[in-house]
């Protein structure tokens, strides 16, 4: 069915609409009327409801050089309500409440059918800016101009296109503006934390970085029972907020009296911590972080996004010798049309805090006043609102 | 009890017996006339049945600089027959069947006691020269000069001198040729796949470097039920001796024809292999082995001792994207008292093959015979036997 010639089904017509378009890197988002082109075959076209930012918003709109592009529709945290859909779709039908992921999940290949990865072979994560099956754009300015997609969601906009392979349908009855966190960030650490590193109970655990997905890490391992969370970073107003989050302790980066992060952990564990999460993108983190964590069984996981071409390097010797386990950790190593659902449930039954990653709301309008306060670290999640 | 001042039991007299002493880098060993003292406290003095010659032993035979030190006893694979203990020896008596152990196993620290960990707290594993608990040497030679140990075992000796931590206790049923492999090399190989990576039964495996270490890996891999083990070594005359232990497939390295052994593997295996083991000690075998292992799950594992301060530098991305996971693996990750049991079992059991791995059996006096054997590639164990 893939192969067959694919056109927009003919009943179907280009919505207008707004969006806020990064038309320069840097530069403030300008709202703009657009056209939304109908979805193709394996697509919906969805009238989101709310939209968060997430800090890879802000990497790909400061970013200059390629893989950054422009004219772009960024945003990939979201919410919405299907418009319509394109041939083929029988996953979910115009009403429909969908969480867009940006990991795609086609339920097919052999890594979505399996338990152990969350990696689908049949569309491998990229960040291209066109759509993830038919190599195209969707949105077209008043001009004419193809505007370029962003992370296959593009959730800064009135109406978007989305396969449904990014799409995850979920009870209309969960409150838009806390199922809308786990579309990207609150998921990601969460998801670290419970399938990548499966946290045990009783265990401790360090959070290097706490923003809005460590932050995440520490209530993914308060889940799993952890009994001592202890948080890193640079700013100590972090660890009462963190608190709200399962934090037990905070080790102030940068005025620890001579002294590493990793040897203050050292002592403070009496020997490591049994898991590390590196939440910044940082290679000296990361470092840092494999220090940290206990010899014979101590595991370190890579969360944060690092620099394209950033390295890391550690000594043969410790490698061998130490018996520790390095993992890296995409969308929190969670299958997001199984795990998403879980998540979402233990928000339900009142396990899973997601209401206080919500610091801010604001109208579409002042969609960057979103950007402002992400920058500025005041805000950990800002809901933007398409229509109040 | 530690702490008290320790002397050898007063009754407990020196043996004088024959060693094969190692006096200069690179050089012959001689076997002379030494003395070895009675046992201090917690420890055993051993007459060595036979012993073996492992790879490590050249290691440090060869090694100019620290931490290489002259004159030592080598030798780390062995059985021996308890011939006295010190005092607060409660584990063995004299006549006890004995494998020495390089990895301390003291039972009862938080290590020791964990499931996850073979590295014991109360004695790091290191290479000092001396015993482990006490910090002298238990050899002199006929001029009274401080023979060096080697590995807490040192076994090219008649009689030597181990810690209880270093001692299991087995069965004197069980052929002491076919025991004495357990002591390291089989049991690190078997171990990695067993222990460390915990293979599953159907899956794909691929050991980098087929030498007796790299061929107890797929044995272990064997044992745990993989279907496909694939070997890669410049010696494509490995292959026949790599089925007597299970392996299917075999990658000659360096006649790739323009493709890395990493591109061969992924064809081979459509997306990687689910476990690799690098089993040489060369960072950019490590990475090949990284590059080889299947995206979402798949786990590399350093078995191979590189040179100290050898670095292994990975992409950043490909740590977060790839989903794989990287560990060491000290001794396999076995627990002394526990592990090595069950896999002598197994070997009574006819399930592992232990039988295949000694090639060659030479007496005492015709010991740097076996280092030939060795360094020439022509033994993957080679018996020296102390008395026939
Ligand atoms: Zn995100
Ligand atoms: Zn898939
Ligand atoms: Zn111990
Ligand atoms: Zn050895």
């Amino acid at each position: 069915m893939e192969d067959k010639i694919v056109r927009p089904s003919e009943q179907q017509q280009p919505i207008r609409c707004k969006a806020a378009v990064c038309r320069k890197a840097g530069e403030a988002l300008i709202i703009e009327e657009i056209f939304v082109a109908p979805p193709m075959p394996h697509e919906a076209r969805i009238r989101i409801i709310c939209t968060s930012l997430c800090y890879s918003d802000i990497t790909f709109w400061k970013m200059q050089e390629p893989p950054a592009i422009f004219p772009r529709i960024l945003g990939h945290e979201a919410i919405g309500v299907v418009e319509s859909v394109g041939e083929e779709v029988t996953e979910v039908t115009k009403g429909d409440i969908v969480v867009p992921i940006f990991m795609p999940d086609c339920e097919e290949c052999i890594d979505c059918k399996s338990k152990k990865s969350n990696l689908c072979s049949k569309f491998p994560f990229n960040i291209s800016p066109r759509m993830l099956r038919h190599d195209s754009s969707r949105f077209t300015d008043l001009n004419g101009e193809i505007i370029n997609h962003f992370m296959c969601i593009s959730s800064f906009s009135e109406y978007t296109v989305v396969d449904i392979a990014n799409l995850l349908k979920i009870d209309s009855s969960i409150p838009p503006n806390r199922a809308c966190l786990l579309s990207c960030g609150v998921s990601t650490g969460v998801g670290a934390a419970w399938r990548t590193a499966n946290v045990e109970p009783g265990s401790t655990v360090a959070v290097f970085g706490l923003g809005c997905i460590g932050l995440a890490v520490a209530e993914g391992a308060r889940l799993c029972g952890a009994t001592r969370i202890i948080g890193v970073d640079i700013n100590p107003q972090k660890f009462d907020i963190g608190k709200k989050f399962g934090l037990t302790d905070f080790v102030h980066a940068g005025e620890c009296e001579n002294k590493s992060v990793s040897q203050v952990i050292m002592e403070m564990t009496g020997g490591g911590a049994d898991y590390c999460f590196e939440c910044v993108g940082m290679a000296s983190l990361v470092h840092e972080a494999y220090a940290s964590c206990r010899k014979g069984w101590g595991k370190t996981i890579v969360v944060g996004v690092d620099k394209p071409g950033s390295k890391l390097s550690f000594n043969s010797s410790d490698v061998l010798f130490q018996g520790k386990t390095l993992m890296g950790s995409l969308f929190g190593g969670l299958k997001p049309k199984t795990d998403v659902p879980i998540l979402l449930k233990r928000y339900i039954d009142k396990e899973l805090n997601l209401d206080d990653f919500v610091t801010h709301e604001v109208e579409f309008k002042d969609i960057n006043k979103a950007f402002d306060l992400l920058i500025k670290g005041q805000s950990l999640r800002c809901l933007i609102w398409m229509h109040k």
